[in-house]
């Protein structure tokens, strides 16, 4: 009667997921709307940058050598014989003592090959005098001195970041190769569930799972479509996974994969023949997190339970999608954090605690009420406490895996 | 002939630009775009969740003075009078050895106390057996057991994440009060910048910083309107500048706000008759990043230089959105970190250091060329190394300031 499962590790089930999660084609996008995607080639250096020598400064350019000497009793004097802003191309040539007024950003004109600060000068009639001698290349910003033309500059895979578009403008993309996004069938099912606007009937509750999920693609900029379930059968939920299967690279169900009565979704899979990576990890909460591939076609089956579906969506589906999205890193950073509250659950299995982490004394402690259906834990973390499988309680000033899923602002002040 | 500037220190400068961020306008936003912005308002549990006393598993209900003295030679009979799923609600009050078939989530029946597992059982013609004494309350989810009406549960200035959607959608909310997010106007200027698809001329290089600017922007989901500079003169930059602050609540430029002569911003305050907070802050990159207030409008004269810009944005603007946005904590974290290379410049003043933090091994380094007009370093960097004003060079091991700028995911494998 009750369906046989196999029981596996987390870091296995990560795995498992993570080989079936195939690369997107790559698709060029807009510079504007390139933020968020994962370069797709490498970004090589077009040129070099800067590209030509440069003023650092608002000043003057001079030709070193006729500093040499200056000092305070002896200034040595120079005549403007241009006055360029950055943009601008001197068509002057510099000989001894002449200079070019220059803005910051402007190319060094010919024959000069030191930059003078404004602050370094008094003012004359026909130019300025200076005090101390310079040397060549003083003040120049040379070119080439951050990059070559040719230099690797960014690997594929890399996230692309606002800094990360400065460098693309720089280099003159107008266009970007970047891994296409899958997009995303997302299916909240459940007969005690209600949405928003509709009537809180005996029994039933809200689904906040399906806003959730919703929100933590929306965070991806993955698009996503959400279905509704409107009969509580198996014959209407399978039309509408069917029907979800030919739109989208990823259906996302929550609810409807444990061993109840009303838990379709294990004969849902046999029902389109879709290869089970597994129904059964050894974790808490999300035991019964399951995951499935039809054709390149995945499917992810997260748990009914608010932390459970969280926790599923951390740890399976966001480092896949950003696989498939191109990611060079996928998975979020686990760091050794001091937990500051007494956790004295046993853990059969590995568990995983929405949590507070405090970054800047890096010490953690559990977002609150930590149960599979919690649901304001969720809205209080920042990170997940993982605590390994075998192990009896913890205690205040032990040592925990923490798992940061997101860079919360803490500070009032700077 | 030069501007008279008065240095001011950065922690100065953050909180003169603070005390003049006002709280944006409450307005009411669907659930579903809700994401990103501030809650305005405490959320406040409208009822106990659990709503009503519930099934963790999926089982029977029973009445648990049923079952006591059970064990492996006296199994209990109980006999099944209902069968539940999760939303529906059993008209059935069950007596001594009655009991409700129930699933992971269904409402517990009156005259039921305790929920016996699937696993637990052993099934019967007419029900099943079990061979342990079930206590009160044993597998249930008491009501109001993770909090209760009235509860505060989240506070005003809480950022909306997809946690705190789940918990919006629990208590029903399909709209949320929230700060409206300021309006920005971003407007590079500079000579010597063209746009993508425009000719590269000599003594020309691209526009990054806006399309970087844009970038951050965008990231804090802000609205934002990039304008065209077309003529390089103060009267043309000048009426941009106004056009802006008729549209929007700040004013971005890029560029302008040394003292060179085709440096128009100084002047453009001026003729705003707009309140200099600082023009001159004891930083590295961004000296000369300057910030006025018109009413309450804020213009924010950032560097020209990307390295500057980028800083100045992180360390100025984002915190100012973010205050004005709602936001109860609106700066990076700051973080302690090992130095992993060298770092010998001497440190007049305060210095920001684009850089790589590996957080699992809590180590530290400049994210390559680091001067003020480099660019690859933004790209490369998730955090800023803050070097005290005052202090000679740095050696690898040294503990050093780090701001988390963004979390990168570092990791390949789980």
């Amino acid at each position: 009667m009750l369906e046989k499962r196999t029981l596996i590790d987390v870091q296995d089930a990560v795995e498992r997921c993570m080989a079936n999660a195939g690369e997107m084609p790559i698709i060029s996008v807009g510079l504007e709307e390139s933020l968020g995607y994962y370069l797709a080639e490498d970004i090589i250096a077009t040129y070099d940058i800067p590209m030509f020598d440069k003023s650092p400064y608002d000043g003057y350019a001079i030709s070193s050598t006729a500093s040499n000497g200056a000092n305070g009793e002896n200034r040595v004097h120079f005549r403007t014989i241009d006055h360029i802003g950055a943009g601008s191309v001197s068509n002057k040539i510099l000989t001894a003592n002449e200079a070019v007024r220059i803005m910051t950003g402007a190319p060094i004109p010919d024959g000069a090959d030191a930059v003078v600060m404004l602050e370094q000068t008094v003012q004359t009639a026909e130019g300025f005098t200076l005090r101390k001698t310079f040397e060549s290349g003083e003040n120049i910003s040379k070119q080439g001195e951050e990059c070559r033309a040719g230099d690797v500059i960014l690997s594929a895979g890399t996230l692309i970041t606002p800094g990360v578009i400065a460098v693309l403008a720089t280099f003159s993309y107008a266009e970007v190769p970047v891994r296409q996004k899958p997009s995303v069938a997302l299916i909240a099912t459940g007969s005690e569930l209600v949405s928003l606007g509709e009537e809180l009937a005996p029994g039933k509750i809200r689904n906040s799972n399906g806003p959730m999920i919703a929100g933590l693609l929306n965070e991806m900029a993955v698009q996503t479509e959400s279905y509704k379930v409107t009969e509580d059968n198996y014959e209407h939920l399978l039309a509408i996974v069917q029907e979800a299967l030919e739109k989208h690279d990823i259906v996302i169900t929550t609810g409807g994969v444990s061993v109840g009565d009303f838990d379709y979704m294990p004969a849902i899979y046999k029902a389109l023949a879709a290869d089970v990576l597994f129904n059964k990890v050894a974790m808490r909460p999300g035991s019964v997190t399951t995951v499935a591939v039809k054709d390149r076609q995945m499917l992810f089956g997260l748990s009914g339970n608010p932390s459970a579906c969280y926790s599923g969506f951390e740890l399976f589906t966001k480092p896949v999608i950003k696989k498939m999205s191109g990611a060079a890193h996928a998975h979020a950073p686990v760091i050794k954090a001091q937990l500051s509250l007494d956790f004295k659950k046993a853990n059969p299995f590995t568990r995983f605690i929405r949590a507070e982490l405090d970054i800047v004394n890096n010490t953690v402690k559990p977002a609150g009420f930590n149960k599979s259906n919690a649901v304001v834990a969720i809205a209080k973390s920042n990170s997940m406490i993982i605590l390994p499988g075998g192990t009896r309680g913890f205690e205040a000033g032990d040592e925990v895996d923490v798992m940061l899923t997101r860079l919360a602002d803490q500070a009032q002040s700077w």
